[in-house]
């Protein structure tokens, strides 16, 4: 006999049971309303790019985290022998692979708006729920294949649109029951300060350390800035920068008085107070903080960064974003502006967990389940289950009229919360003995009784 | 300057745009919607499988047509140097490639079904709707992306499982408004004629050659059995099964009366008279027709044999199916009976567009549009763009107090179908000017009475 292997997926992928499936599109579903409500309209595009497309979009590291697709066919033939030869997997790369697993959904969306511009009506908004593929190490919450929910505005540069944003932050986290803090930074402050301190060149590793603050604190946030060539007198004028107090308007401020000779420090300031200025007026539930140590990894935004945290959980950010001035610019159509965020569906997946706020519902799946005690009885019940179908209930026929203890723990392992019993008296009486499982009462109903019941119940 | 490329995607791959996503959605809506009525739970896999879970379930061909990916890192680093220097692709391949991407639903689910028995209730009524990859030759309607939309019961041998597929086709095509006829089969029937007409070893050949009856006519057909090796005399026994008529009672009697002593013959025919029966008793509108020339190019299935054709549209199978004995005894779980039907989300697209049977509900997005003459009506907008959106209708507001030509060609070109126009006066009177895209009518309503107006229009 063959040895038979223990099935298995790849590492740092999962499947998705039922009682999972319903939690996830729940949150996606929950997303996906919303994003309808402002008008977002949904693309997909396909899980394979040609490298050409992804590759030197997310720096020699995320070249290397590319999944890569091997050529069909005899993909060797046209191989130099040298490189086989050196055993260069480097180089031989190239010649043996040219498609690759989307990475994420805002370059493929890049090539989207490019690839189709002459059929897009601009502004064009975009929502996008796809899996993206990383060849990260898998670790705990970091997976190899996880969803991305992306939402974004392209064409305007109008703050309405961040305000739009926000708005919606609001409104998914209000449907979800998850209390959030929305943190808000412009790259523009953070270009204006490495300005106004005296090191504009400086302006990434400026970034880069005070996103750590933090994490290291104060003192190692200098000692790095220090060690990345910052003369004293900028990191002395930096420091107010880093102990700001009191209300966003304060803050801004204070920012403001640094900054005061800063042109593009003073209009990331300007939006700020325009987009605060906005939303105040909207009453929205949401807690916006600025936060000048929010600059994110990528180095694409230009404008505002958003970042969400869940209030009640400890997690990491549950929803980020910004916006970029030249998102389509690396496919030859420059001058277009976006702005938009991206929804961790697998973070907000485990927040919803911890706080054990899915509703029933949601949840729930068949309502009603038919055992009998025979075949006989089977044929009876067909037309009653086609009954509470067309009642718009959902609803399962035991396929077979096995031992009763057998059907009832099908029904207690699926959580059916009723349960019909279908013997010779009931087809005999056309009632239907229906029973509650969570209670174990019973009752004896009309199918049209039956119904009704489980439409108010 | 660096010469930009041109985007594109990978040939056999699409892009969909929002108008394609709205109709595809509605059909993968409408679906789903009739799955949950029936007690089918969803399940989502990894795009990912390893390949020694892929290879070898879909023969030499299949094996060839898999998408594989390139392991990670310095792949070459332990490759046999004899390999590299005889350019032996075939046999690198195993070498540096450990994934590929799945190739239908139905492999993954069986491997799922026996990673995860102890979890599930038997029998596991699951639905999953997922992309698969083929590295096919594209072509008019072959993609090397697309989606599989699978229903199957696992772990019961009753036939009220088949009874209850047809059931859900019969309310997928009448939800669709398509007229489909449901052609069934059953293997049994066609390992019974093979015995019956004294070729038992020749069952595959003849079922081949029925399945091309259609396509090369009877003449060719008997040539091709000739060819095979088929005595003259079983293929004259063979005639009168190539020429049935009547009604399904009907050709059943025939049938039978060239079993009469083939025990898994007069199984099949058991089988296909019990789901007749039962299916006359549930008036499904649904016409079924038996068809012994539907054999299919899988050749796992051990029972009933499903496939569905549109009445009013010349296409190919539009869902197909049947009853396979042993899923998941590749993977050490045997005895396990399951029976489901795939569903094809392309050609139904195609068949709806063709009929033009898309609801005019299904495919609209945005119901109104707010276009402003400047900054101050914008912000005066906000809130009642927040309170249309409240009222659970998708609403937008045109982000750039731009010219109103351009706000208005934003509008038509996405079709929305009102737009609420706020000047000065507007704002003055709080009354909105909402304009009916198709008929040219305007009128000055408030708020509330905007919103009650779109609710009942």
């Amino acid at each position: 006999m063959a040895q038979i292997q223990q099935p298995s997926i790849p590492k740092g992928t999962r499947d998705f049971g039922p009682s999972e499936m319903v939690k996830r599109n729940y949150i996606f579903d929950t997303i996906k309303s919303v994003f309808k409500l402002y008008g977002f309209q949904q693309i997909e595009t396909p899980a394979t790019e040609n490298l050409s497309t992804l590759m030197g979009k997310y720096g020699e590291e995320g070249d290397k985290l590319l999944f890569k697709i091997l050529n069909s066919g005899d993909y060797l033939s046209n191989v130099d022998a040298d490189l086989l030869q050196n055993k260069d997997s480097l180089h031989l790369t190239n010649k043996i692979s040219e498609k690759g697993l989307r990475y994420d959904l805002t370059v493929p969306f890049a090539r989207f708006v490019v690839q189709h511009r002459n059929d897009l009506q601009f502004p064009f908004k975009r929502f996008q729920i796809q899996p993206v593929w990383r060849a990260d190490k898998p670790q705990k919450g970091r997976y190899r294949e996880f969803y991305q929910c992306d939402v974004d505005i392209i064409g305007s540069n109008s703050l309405m649109n961040e305000v739009e944003l926000i708005q919606i932050v609001n409104d998914v986290y209000q449907k979800f029951g998850i209390r959030v803090a929305l943190k808000i930074n412009n790259r523009k402050i953070l270009a204006g300060i490495a300005e106004a301190i005296g090191a504009p060149d400086k302006m990434m590793d400026i970034t880069v350390a005070i996103d750590k603050l933090d994490k290291i604190g104060i003192d190692n946030v200098n000692k790095e800035l220090a060690d990345k060539g910052l003369q004293q007198s900028s990191i002395e004028k930096l420091q107010p920068i880093l102990s700001l107090s009191g209300n966003n308007t304060e803050k801004l401020g204070q920012i403001s008085n640094v900054l005061k000779n800063s042109e593009i420090g003073q209009n990331g300031i300007n939006e700020l107070r325009t987009i605060f200025s906005t939303i105040e007026k909207l009453g929205l539930s949401i807690q916006i903080d600025l936060d000048l140590t929010l600059a994110r990894g990528l180095n694409y935004y230009t404008g505002a960064i958003f970042e969400v945290k869940a209030l009640d959980v400890q997690i990491g950010s549950i929803t980020g974003g910004g916006r970029y001035d030249d998102l389509t610019g690396i496919f030859g159509m420059s001058g277009v502006s976006g702005v938009g965020i991206s929804f961790g569906a697998d973070r907000i997946y485990d927040v919803l967990d911890q706080l054990d706020l899915y509703p029933k519902s949601a949840t729930q799946s068949t309502k009603l389940l038919f055992v009998t005690f025979g075949e006989a009885e089977q044929r009876w019940c067909l037309k009653n289950v086609a009954a509470v179908r067309a009642a718009g209930i959902a609803c399962e026929l035991y396929p077979e009229p096995t031992k009763m203890k057998k059907q009832m723990s099908y029904a207690n392992g699926r959580n059916i919360p009723f349960v019909a019993v279908v013997g010779e008296n009931e087809v005999q009486t056309s009632r239907i003995a229906l029973k509650n499982m969570a209670t174990g009462e019973q009752q004896m109903l009309t199918i049209d009784e039956v119904i009704n019941y489980l439409k108010n119940n």
